[in-house]
């Protein structure tokens, strides 16, 4: 494995250099809008510290991300009213990988409703207010 | 969210009642081969206690399991000369979730080859075989 590379667009995303619509965080995580939402709510959870993935993250760094995944399960539950949550992560470009910080997708889900294909970015404004669907379900 | 199924299937293989490849057990969770398979040396993690899913599971439920999904990772990536690891973890039917306990799906990837479509059950013979390269790179 590969170590950690500082200039991935996650760590600019934590750093500033990059704008995201963050719905959530704390000390040792952020969660922000995924740009190409595989359903509506698709959320991102990431460490504020180095981790490349899964293979090299902390027991702490685990820990704290499942807590994080915990509460924006329950937010995008309740901000679509999904019937189901879809946990996915991936790790080396095998492993579906495309940016190397750790990060978690939440995805909500409605009975009957299929994820959509990757790779189409979404308008700025629709995730502007599922961002804010968002962070009124955790408030 | 409705509550625990006490009779669910990874109940009954937590308290012997069914039998599975296990490939790894420690105070908290369990590690057992997936009998249908997206890829050779798919395991799934759970915890040994009740929890439905990642909606009502505890925290530290959710470190225990972590930090065997990460060992699972690390194995399997060894076991079968894997290029990546993914994790998927389904809450609720719509999220995906078959069995009504807690689990995650770690998958071991190989560049340029995808998931095998879910349902077709293994051969008991293959699970063996799998389960024993997992457990000797466990070792």
């Amino acid at each position: 494995m590969t170590r950690y590379d500082p200039d991935n667009i996650f760590a600019k995303i934590l750093n500033g250099d990059l704008p995201s619509e963050r719905v959530y965080e704390d000390d040792d995580t952020v969660a922000f809008m995924d740009i190409m939402p595989r359903a509506d709510g698709h959320v991102l959870i990431i460490p504020r510290s180095r981790a490349r993935n899964i293979l090299d993250a902390t027991p702490q760094q685990l820990a704290a991300c499942m807590a994080s995944v915990q509460k924006l399960s329950h937010a995008v539950m309740a901000a679509f009213e999904a019937d189901g949550v879809t946990l996915q992560q991936f790790n080396e470009a095998a492993g579906g990988q495309e940016v190397f910080h750790l990060h978690f997708h939440v995805l909500p889900r409605h009975a009957g409703v299929s994820l959509r294909p990757p790779g189409t970015m979404e308008d700025r404004d629709v995730l502007a207010a599922n961002a804010a669907k968002i962070r009124a379900a955790l408030a």
